[in-house]
């Protein structure tokens, strides 16, 4: 039996969460559940993007990821199962899961086209039971009324030349880690043979390390961090408020003639 | 073997809550443990008494719910178990049963009378070997002394007559928004061929959407929610904030002669 | 199969916690995984330690604790695993373990000494593998490098006299009760047929409760808790801000001629 995840935007002080979770539960027992996050800031799909496509590959092949972020969405948006790299999701056509890859889907269809309901709840009413009957190994276009494609948005990108790489922070995690759009692969191609400067905020730096505690106690430490993109810290600190940045801060590396 | 549910009051950056759940599991691993929620505010029964009557119906029939809030409660309240509504629920006699369902229990008994011991964790060292026995088939009976009733305290009542309904805000919930108690089937017996008015702050609307995306952005909606009440919130923000109200403010709809 | 519990200070609103668990399940989907807290202070080593030192014990033994708390440590740390009072716990070698218990471990090992990985997330590429292979019995030597020792703090130390226990608060909790490092056995010894005084701020107390509800509603109430410690509250209320106490203050015990 498939493994559900869920990722919520609803916190953890009402019962949402529980409901989901017991929605699944009830209609099957044998459903393994484990949390994402439920601490999504609410209908932020960014940050609930971010944290998904940093994580749902580390799950087991043939996860379902139900995902109630936004889960209403905007006027119009469908309810939606898709297959991706191997695992499902579950959740609103709203533009988060063109952000979490960019292989082409395996399988896509529209939910609640089959005795359609209507419901404020989706999330329990709509995607819990998807996410079961895939779990159960009941086959995604079983689910609805196939779909051609799902709403893409188009991520903050990075600039790369030769003489530059102008990125942005994309997360500032729960230690106040600054994480950044710039892919160690880019940089490691434009910097051979050179030299370079990192730029942000006021601060300039000629170095990357490769661990965080390479850096002083209260200095930067910067790193590629575990899923490939460069990361500025302050080692045991918090450098989003110590340096004033925060998410969409500017990051430059400019490399030297 | 049941399913047993912790909600509690405690936080979750202390030892408590994994306390109980290793307790739970030390005395018997068999037992499946769920969350509802952990993020109670301290000692609040209505906050936990609103979230436990939202979801408790959703877990299977013979669930236990271990309930850790406020659970030391006053001078005198005993530490109960009972059955209602097919589903169990073990915690301190505090009022917080008596406000989450209107049907008769089915079973109820006082813990800690059979070999009592003396403890400031209750949670750790009462309910949980309580629920664990629930959970293993031993009648609830047998868990201790029998008890007649149990507390009740009245919740806020919405006033209906032909010409008025009034209500309050009984819930904010995480994103905001504001859940009355005002239900949807007195609403439809009442509104029957009627115009209506709905009046909160300084606010005012004649009509009830089915979702919330039939408000636009920044806009009121006003949606009979998934658990059957009255709810305001502003589409895609904080209606708390936005329109400066908070638990217990009063919430109109006027009929139109 | 044993349970691994996690602790961690990543926070929940980002993938970190949800990384492990991920990295766990994916190698061997037969772990329980249970949470302890994910909440505590960043790379606040006392405040993990007093968390897992208040609950390990709840466990069953040979439950493995992942601790993921400053988990980078400083320059030289190893990572480590260790066997002590029959838990096992994997984590770095950053001093929170000496603060748990004062017996002798009864086995130690260096990780990461056998095919050594770089990496910037030990808790997901080092600690989970480790904490699995000892979940699936393979022996705690075999996991790398044998060590004589692992580090060592020495945490706040009560002074007791026959006249006096000074002491401090070690633990805020999320109520806002005041967990001393006042251990009941060495007040049961000194107070034996003498008459007390406690001061703690502005407050002068004679008397210790068995309850915390012996207090009335808005009073102090004074306890040795689950833990045998002595804890100050206010019954219903957050006593370090309204007592304006925090993390180290003073507690003073004067015993009477």
């Amino acid at each position: 039996m498939a493994i559900v995840t869920l990722l919520m935007d609803s916190g953890e002080s009402d019962h949402y969460v529980a409901a989901v979770k017991a929605r699944i539960i009830t209609i099957n027992p044998g459903v393994r559940v484990e949390d994402i996050s439920h601490r999504i800031e609410p209908n932020d799909i960014g940050h609930a993007a971010f944290v998904l496509r940093s994580v749902f590959r580390d799950f087991p092949k043939g996860t379902i990821h139900l995902v109630g972020v936004d889960a209403v969405g905007n006027r119009g948006d469908a309810y939606i199962a898709l297959q991706l790299e191997d695992h499902f999701f579950v959740g609103c056509d709203n533009g988060l899961f063109g952000l979490i890859s960019d292989k082409t889907h395996q399988n896509l269809c529209e939910l609640n086209t089959i005795n359609a309901i209507t419901t404020t709840f989706p999330e329990r009413d709509i995607f819990a039971p998807a996410a079961v009957k895939l779990a159960s190994g009941v086959a995604l276009s079983d689910l609805g009324r196939p779909m051609p494609f799902f709403k893409k948005m188009i991520d903050r990108q990075i600039k790369a030349t030769r003489k530059q790489i102008a990125g942005h922070v994309i997360r500032v995690d729960g230690f106040g880690n600054l994480i950044t759009n710039i892919p160690k692969d880019v940089f490691e191609t434009l910097s051979r043979d050179k030299t370079f400067t990192l730029q942000f905020g006021g601060e300039k730096f000629r170095r990357i390390h490769t661990q965080y505690h390479q850096a002083d106690e209260g200095e930067c430490f910067i790193v590629f961090n575990s899923l490939g993109f460069l990361e500025i810290g302050i080692y045991k600190g918090n450098a989003a408020t110590l340096l004033g940045l925060d998410y969409d801060s500017i990051m430059n590396i400019t490399f030297d003639e």
